[in-house]
C-alpha cells in the first residue's frame, strides 16, 4: 500500500523541529518522505520507482505525528478490567489476579490481546512492550491485527524457565517484522537468585538488555533491603543483569543508589502513572529522572490495574503528578511528555525505526483531529495534545503503512463485536457464576 | 419533543438501585417514566395525554445515566487553553490571565462559552456551575446552545458590585428554565472585608447560599491566617456568609477548623483535581470530606488551567488522587465518584430536579457506549465508566429533553466550525501578533 497523506500539519518529533504544514508519503511499511509545503514541491521529489498511490488522503489541516509507544503493558489483562478495583496491590495480585490467570488458555490470551489491540488503536498507540504468559499467543494476536509488539519475557519461579526465554528470544527476533523479543523477568521478588543469575548469563551470551518490574511499591523495596541488604536495582545490577542495558517498569520508590545504577548503565525507566495511582503505589519521580538524563518512557500497565489503555490519560498524569510531586507547576512541560510517549518509548523498546517521522522509518503514525472542541483554539497544539487531548481526537492510526483504525472504524480482520463476544465468553468461564450475578454493577 | 429510549441499560443513580434493563420516556423537558423490562410493560403504563413519540431510539443495550454536573467552571476561559501552561498559579493569574481577560468583550465571552458548551456535550456534561465576567453573556450562550447553567457571581474588588449581584440574582432566577443564579464571590483574597460583609447581608436578605474559590493554594491560606488570624472558611463564616449554606471551589488546603465550618453549615466542596494538579496546588482530601459527611461535587475549572472540560478525567483523578493521598487503594470507589459527579453536583448547584433519573425530573441524561474496547468486558459497568471511561464513550447527550449531541454530531444551532472561527478571531485579537507566531508549537 502506497499512501499519500496531504494537507496536514506535521509534528515529526525530530529534535528541535517545530510543527509545519506538509505531506507524508508512505511506501509499503515505511515513510518515503516527509515534505514541507512550499519549501519543496512534493510532486518534484524523487520517485525512485514511480509511485502509484493506492490512496491519497486529505488530512484536513489536522496533525500527523508518530504513534504513541506503550512501553509497559500486559495486553491480555483486559480480562480483568474493573474486576478487582479498589484493592491494594499485594491482595489484588494474590487474591484476585493470580487465581483467575491460572485458568487462562492460550486461546484466551489470543482473544483478550486482540481486545487490547482495538483499544490501543483508539488511543493512537502503534507499538506495545508486552509482558505476559504465553507470549507466542500475544505475538499471534498482534500479527493478526497488525499491531507492532515487543514481547518481553516475564520469567519467574513459577511459570517459565530460562531455557524457554532463550528459545523464544531466538524464535521471535527476526521472525516477523511486527514482532521482536526482549529478555525480562517478572520482578526481583518472584525470582530466585539462581534464576536471575542464569538469566544474566543468557543476557551476556546475546549481549541483550534486560527488563523487569522494579520498585513499584515501598514494601517491595523494603523487603529487598531486608533480604539482600541493598535496594532492588543495586541488587539486580550486582548479578550482572544490566550489563547490556535494559530498564525498569514503574520505578516509583527508587533510592539514590538505584538511580545511580540507571544512570551508569543507561537504563530506561517506564513510568505507569495511572496504575501507580489506582493501586496507591505512589508517584514516580519522572522529572528527577529526566534531570539525571535517565530516559523515561510511558506505559499503561495492564487493564486490570489501570483500567484503560489510554496514552492521553498517561501523558496528562506524567506531567500533572510531576507538578504535584515537585510542587512546581513548571515541572515536565508538554513537549517533554510527548517525547517520552514517542521517542523515548521507541528507544526503551529497541524500535529505532519507529521513533520519529522521517525517511526510511516505519510508517507508524497517527492523525490527530484538531477540529474538535477540546483542541480549540490552537494556542499550542502540543499543549492541547498533552493537557487536553483524548482518544476521541485520534482520527486515524497507521502501523507499518496500514490504516488499522480510522474515523471510529477498525480494519483488523474480525469485527469488534466478534472479539467482544469471545472475551465475554472467557470472562464468564474463568470468573464463574458468582461473578456473572454482579455484572450489572 | 417526546422521546422514547428503549433497549437500554439504566443507571438511575437513585439510592441503592442497581443497573437494570428498561426504557426511559421523555415528555417535553422532563422524564415521564423510567421502566424496567418485564416488571412492567411500558406500553401499559399510564399515558396521561396519549403520547405520540417524535422519536423512538434503540439504545442498543448501552447505558442511560444522568448527565454529569460540572460544578465549577469558567466556560469562556476556553480562550486561554494551552496559552499559559507550566506556570505557577499566582504568576499564571497575574502575568498571563488577567491582562488578557481585560481585553474581553461581552461578545467574546458569548462565543468562547459556546465553544465550551460543545466540549461539555462531548463529555456528557448536562449542567455547569459557571463563574465568570458578564454572566449574562454566559447565560445567553447557554440558552442559545441548550446547556443548563447555574451562574454564580464572581464578586471582587475590581470588576463587579453587590448591587450588580442583587440585580442579576433577581433577573436570572426564574427568567429561563435553563438558567439559575447563585450568589458568590471570587475569593477571600480579592474581596475587601466591607464587600464581603455587604454580600453576607444580601445573602441574608434572600436566604441565599454563597459560593467562593476557597483554600486553593497553601499560600492563600497562609496569607489569610496572617491577615485575619484564622483560616479562610472560618473567617468567611464569621462574616455570616455561610448562614444559608453554599460551598467552596477547590478546598485543597483545609484546616480542621475549616472542615468543621463545612460540616456545621452543610456546605459543599467542589473538587477540581486536574486543575489542582496542573497548577501544582495540591490534592484535596476528598475521601476525608466524605467521611465527615461533607458533600463533594466535581468541577473541571476553566480550560486555561485544566486544560480540558472532561468529567471522565476528573472522575478518575478524584479516585486516583485520593488513593495516593490516603495511601489506600480502597479509598473512594467508583460508585462514590459517580455519585459526586451527578447527585452531589446537582445538590451543590441547587438543581434538585436534575440529580437522578426518575419521573418528573429534567430529562438531562446521557447514553454511554458500552460497545467500545475500553468498556469491554462488562466486569463492572460503573468501574468501567470511572476507571476506563472517556468522552469517546458518550454516544448521546440530552438536556431538557433535547438531544444536543449524538454520534459525534452537534445540534446546537451554529456549526462547530463557525464557533471555532469566531474563537480563533478572538484569540488573535486579544493575545496579539507575538502569540500568533507561536501558534504552531
Amino acid at each position: 500500500m502506497n499512501t499519500r497523506l496531504y494537507n496536514a500539519r506535521i509534528l515529526t518529533m525530530g529534535k528541535n523541529r517545530p510543527i509545519f504544514r506538509g505531506e507524508v508519503w508512505v511506501k509499503d511499511d515505511r515513510i518515503l518522505c516527509v515534505l514541507e509545503n512550499g519549501e519543496k514541491d512534493c510532486r518534484q521529489a524523487e520517485e525512485p520507482e514511480g509511485i502509484e498511490w493506492d490512496s491519497e488522503i486529505d488530512c484536513g489541516d489536522n496533525l500527523i505525528m508518530p504513534g504513541f509507544k506503550n512501553a509497559h503493558t500486559h495486553s491480555a489483562m483486559t480480562l480483568l478490567r474493573s474486576y478487582a478495583d479498589d484493592v491494594p496491590l499485594q491482595r489484588w495480585l494474590n487474591d484476585k489476579i493470580f487465581p483467575v490467570e491460572k485458568k487462562l488458555t492460550g486461546e484466551d490470551i489470543y482473544h483478550l490481546t486482540r481486545l487490547a489491540v482495538l483499544e490501543y488503536l483508539t488511543s493512537g498507540i502503534t507499538a506495545v512492550f508486552d509482558m505476559y504468559l504465553m507470549p507466542e499467543k500475544t505475538a499471534q494476536a498482534c500479527i493478526d491485527t497488525g499491531m507492532r509488539c515487543v514481547l518481553v519475557s516475564g520469567l519467574n519461579n513459577f511459570t517459565s524457565s530460562v531455557e524457554q526465554v532463550e528459545e523464544e528470544y531466538l524464535k521471535w527476533n527476526g521472525k516477523h517484522e511486527l514482532i521482536s523479543y526482549r529478555m525480562g523477568f517478572h520482578a526481583e521478588y518472584t525470582c530466585s537468585k539462581d534464576l536471575l543469575y542464569r538469566l544474566a548469563q543468557l543476557s551476556h551470551k546475546y549481549h541483550a538488555p534486560v527488563y523487569t518490574h522494579l520498585s513499584e511499591t515501598k514494601r517491595e523495596v523494603e523487603e529487598c533491603m531486608a533480604r539482600c541488604g541493598v535496594p532492588p536495582a543495586v541488587y539486580l545490577d550486582s548479578m550482572g543483569l544490566f550489563e547490556f542495558g535494559g530498564g525498569g517498569y514503574h520505578c516509583v520508590h527508587m533510592t539514590p543508589a538505584d538511580m545511580d545504577v540507571f544512570r551508569r548503565r543507561r537504563l530506561c525507566v517506564v513510568t505507569c502513572p495511572a496504575s501507580n495511582m489506582k493501586l496507591a503505589s505512589g508517584i514516580a519521580p519522572a522529572a528527577k529522572f529526566e534531570r539525571m538524563k535517565i530516559p523515561v518512557a510511558i506505559g499503561t500497565d495492564g487493564a486490570a490495574s489501570n483500567n484503560c489503555l489510554d496514552m492521553f490519560r498517561e501523558m496528562f498524569l506524567v506531567s500533572g503528578l510531576s507538578k504535584l510531586k515537585e510542587n512546581d507547576a513548571s515541572s515536565l512541560n508538554a513537549m517533554s511528555v510527548l517525547n517520552m510517549a514517542t521517542v523515548n518509548g521507541a528507544f526503551a523498546m529497541g524500535l529505532a525505526d519507529a521513533d520519529v517521522l522521517a525517511e526510511g522509518k516505519y510508517a507508524d503514525l497517527i492523525l490527530i483531529d484538531l477540529k474538535q472542541p477540546n483542541m480549540q483554539p490552537l494556542n499550542s497544539i502540543t499543549g492541547n495534545i498533552v493537557y487536553s487531548g483524548s482518544k476521541s481526537n485520534v482520527k486515524m492510526t497507521m502501523i507499518g503503512g496500514k490504516i488499522l483504525y480510522s474515523n471510529g472504524e477498525f480494519h483488523v480482520g474480525d469485527s469488534p463485536e466478534s472479539i467482544y463476544r469471545e472475551c465475554e465468553k472467557i470472562v464468564r468461564r474463568v470468573t464463574g457464576e458468582g461473578h456473572i450475578n454482579s455484572v450489572l454493577q
